[in-house]
């Protein structure tokens, strides 16, 4: 999201008609410009850490402790603090841009800070901007150019809905993910993606289905909620390879051990995310700490599950 | 998304736990302080107008007009030029917002300054913020706030995916409407939204019916893409009185007279947008004079089908 476009004029500004698909493949050297975290290093990660926890920045300006409040840009310290905290802890941080956005321009350049500074003091972290876009063709290719290009994050979480058109702008960024809703942890998910069409086939087997056709393994995740416990078992006869991403362990309520027990593959094949109760595990001066304590008990629980597994 | 939080800091700052939708509550005169946009001033504005056309401001940086790239906000200045052509053939103006965000924090600048011209202005005009949001309660409710009480447009779009207690976050604010996406009009929606359950009914009739239960016409409208022809006689049998926000006339090849024929109600009950066919009718000096014949041109069409239905 930076304000000023990296690529030449000429390039910046194509003919009316040319469509932003066709654009990205004028970038001049995507795959040397930007990171990559392809499958092959976030597993290495994840086994080398035993660790496959995910922490989410879901920093809200009113839930800040007193002592990062006098500072210029208070969102961007608290999450340097927390980052120092729980590098050692945790594979992957996952920002929701709803509490950046809910702080303007200031909020905007806050979550970019964060990612700059995550890509470059951890590069071996994987950044996923949880945003949940989703449009048609020509925005969707807005919304990728964004946060692949101007943010470079790996991934990004997209709505399924609007279907195809809306997704595949987001796949043709080379070591890029899409983490596509499957699954989600909120109780409104079971208003629509538990539905079943006629063949007793349910909204979000079909999203996993489809979208297979998309994108691979080695560029597709899906959110899975953690409060869904054995469905994990109706998505891995699905998806058996890809990376879930699973919300809601801690404070919404869902149990490591069962998303372990039914959603664990050899590669681990296991994001799991955790916001509130890490960021806010303590209230005071003491914030960082307490929240490196809260991201060890968890890295510790998922050392337990991997072994358990074999995988470790 | 102003910067500054304009509730007072006893008010910004809620202890621990105190939920977003709460919070909503706490804020003094919220009535008073925003501006409204009931159903029937919407309806008024278009008996009058004889125009129900939303112009959308999809401002593409890369094919803006040489002639508004010298100045230091040019994404602003296009969209002041734009709205003060169009004006007098329109009742409605829909950013989107991936064309903003895609400029980083200067890009959502010009929206909140576009958002605010269009308010000061032209106070009758009914804004739409395209955002296409949706996340689990506590984030939406992060979302509303942001687009309802930063900055006041009047409407903001939905995805519905992740059901109930994703929606009605935005629906707790009065004066404030939900557009939520039911049949959208590119070719991925019948991926998934055209998908029947056991008993006959699609995805999006099932979106229409749940929805109704959380919001009512007063405070909800739908998107139903114009290139869906005949399907809004099945949408105008669970939804008679809903407004509908219609995208996919013009570029998408969507027929307006198919849509009237089809989908208006007694109070009109239809926006229908047009983008690209209005801000990019020219691309040189005039880019402001086409486009107010583009939206002139529609809004003559718009009055022959509020005649021939007998409303104008």
């Amino acid at each position: 999201m930076l304000a000023v476009p990296s690529a030449p004029k000429a390039i910046c500004r194509p003919s009316f008609g040319v469509t932003n698909a066709l654009f990205t493949h004028f970038l001049p050297n995507f795959a040397d410009k930007y990171t990559h975290m392809d499958r092959a290093k976030l597993t290495s990660q994840i086994f080398q850490k035993k660790s496959f926890l995910c922490v989410g920045l879901d920093t809200d300006m009113r839930k800040l402790p007193e002592c990062v409040l006098g500072v210029e840009d208070p969102l961007f310290e608290f999450n340097k603090a927390i980052v120092d905290a729980t590098a050692d802890y945790c594979v992957a941080y996952k920002p929701n841009l709803a509490f950046y956005e809910s702080m303007g321009s200031k909020g905007v350049k806050a979550f970019e800070r964060t990612v700059a500074y995550i890509k470059e003091r951890y590069p071996d972290q994987f950044v996923i901007a949880d945003a949940k876009r989703g449009d048609i063709g020509n925005t969707s290719a807005m919304y990728a150019r964004s946060f692949f290009e101007e943010n470079d994050v790996d991934a990004l979480t997209v709505a399924p809905y609007m279907g195809r058109d809306s997704v595949e702008p987001f796949l043709g960024y080379e070591g890029k993910w899409v983490v596509l809703l499957a699954l989600t942890s909120n109780a409104g998910s079971a208003d629509f993606q538990l539905t079943a069409d006629a063949d007793g086939e349910r909204l979000f087997e079909k999203v996993l289905r489809r979208s297979m056709e998309w994108g691979t393994a080695d560029n597709m995740m899906y959110v899975v909620g953690a409060t869904r416990g054995a469905m994990f078992a109706d998505v891995r006869k699905i998806a058996p390879d890809h990376f879930l991403l699973v919300p809601g362990v801690g404070v919404q309520g869902g149990s490591l051990h069962e998303v372990c027990k039914y959603g664990m593959n050899k590669d681990c094949g296991l994001l799991v995310n955790s916001s509130r109760g890490i960021i806010y595990a303590g209230g005071g001066d003491d914030f960082a700490e307490k929240a490196a304590e809260a991201a060890k008990a968890l890295q510790m629980e998922m050392a337990g599950e991997l072994h358990a597994a074999g995988l470790a």
